[in-house]
């Protein structure tokens, strides 16, 4: 895995059976078009971070797939509901998401508000499935995690920070607290659930906490700085955004070279966590660590 | 509990228990506001039914205490988040709710969409404690029993074919299946959730499940009476709302005393099955029943 193509090949891999694993969950048969809406706000698109941190932390522990494939797509119907609804015209107002118009466009803001609702308690659901495949003490684990990662202590928390920062001069502490709950906190939990799956010892999981906080702050530091060295047809969302609405991000505290050298350094702070850890196959974190750094999208 | 002066005293006691536990469980210490928007939503208001079921149903199979109030919570949390994103600007448009300003009002829009989401994910967070009072096989069913309720196939579900029947000539076959859903699934998840608290046999938990269902439904039948029978004060939020909005009801199908008839043959039903269970502490749900026919508000 520490081999570019390996990683390459294991991330198609694994983006295609969460993508299939979603198709089949993300059910069609919601009534009244809820279940079209919600299959637009999480199929066919997106890099599949998330999911991909559950089920390389999962492979580190060697955890069980098949509890991980679960954790890994909950997680990820979670960022799709914060992002149907973060995309609404109270909050951000955006309309174009992956490329295509963000949810309350292409079917009005009502069924965006039910389509974002009902992702947040499939992604609970999916944690206790009722056919045996999940330990109960596993699943009431997970759901702990994944309930405080997206609640009030946690992303929902964040964007609440998030919409009262607009216009105010956070330093970058109040920046990196911010942050650390709006994204940091599902990431993390991605890695933690993951991890979950499997019986590391406590060192470990502490050096995997530590991982995903860090990997998890620097996916953010890479977001602010491609929020303003690329495009929108590249990014598949509107570029430009955080100045445009005043937002105070870490390129506009720190400047551009220093917001990536801080990037750099918290990658390489992650990776050294990895190596402490103990753990013998760390190799697929690894490279998702550089993959968040190289991102350009 | 059969004397009216029972079960008020008996209810005085559970909704002040619920809103002790609500108090606690609800922090204020939420950032950037939310916390606050949260405790507007759910503290200090509503009848409490939910809860109140669970915990009736919890006494009924003589279930375990703590963890049924926990689950009352955690169904009032569903059921306050519900009624926040069903106030707003896109969805109802309403500015009165339990004799004070909307969440989104009092907060603005973007703060009522965070705190309901927010309030989402305290709800399962209440079910899976990490203090060993609560055994994980049974938090895992709690999890499931509300995120089924909650999600595409209950109460959301619900609610989006709710917002495509405006202005349609709903069947009453229809409309019962809409309300079922939209507020039906959460009041029987309240029952079976306070159910699962203990050993109940399969016979009482089909007793208990039908009884469920059709104090959901005659809830709503109810529902639709008091709204145009009585006036906005009395019931603390905008009356006369479902024939302004062209919305197909139980009275606007069969008429007032026709409807009223339908409420009081589903209690009636409602009472059989609890003396169908076999169950022998029946009498607070009997008079929770009553209690839904008889309400004014």
């Amino acid at each position: 895995m520490s081999d570019g193509v390996g990683f390459v090949t294991w991330r198609a891999a694994q983006q295609a059976l969460v993508e299939r694993a979603l198709n089949d969950w993300v059910s069609p048969d919601a009534p009244a078009g809820l279940g079209l809406a919600m299959r637009y706000a999480v199929l066919d698109g997106g890099k599949r971070l998330r999911p991909l941190l559950v089920l390389a932390a999962c492979e580190a522990v060697q955890g069980n797939a098949g509890t991980a494939l679960r954790a890994a797509c909950a997680v990820e119907l979670i960022h799709a509901y914060s992002l149907v609804h973060d995309d609404m015209p109270c909050m951000d107002n955006d309309v174009l998401r992956r490329g295509k118009p963000t949810v309350h466009v292409q079917f009005g803001e009502a069924q965006a508000l039910l389509a974002g609702d009902a992702l947040q308690a499939l992604a609970f659901e999916l944690l206790v499935p009722d056919d045996g495949s999940t330990d109960a003490a596993l699943s009431a684990t997970l759901c702990r995690q994944l309930a405080q990662a997206a609640g009030a202590a946690g992303m929902a928390g964040g964007q609440a920070i998030d919409l009262a920062s607009v216009g105010s001069a956070l330093d970058r502490s109040a920046l990196e607290a911010m942050h650390r709950c709006k994204t940091g906190a599902l990431l993390q939990a991605s890695v933690m659930m993951g991890a979950a799956t499997g019986q590391p010892s406590g060192h470990a999981l502490a050096c995997l906490r530590r991982y995903g906080d860090r990997l998890g702050l620097a996916f953010q530091v890479v977001d602010d700085i491609l929020d303003v060295t690329t495009d929108s047809a590249t990014l598949g969302k509107t570029a430009g955004k955080d100045a445009a609405c005043d937002k105070p991000t870490f390129v506009s505290l720190m400047g551009l070279a220093p917001a990536q050298a801080c990037a750099d350094r918290l990658l390489d702070e992650a990776h050294e966590d990895l190596r402490n850890s103990g753990l013998a196959h760390t190799e697929t974190l690894h490279a998702l660590a550089d993959w968040v750094g190289r991102r350009v999208s």
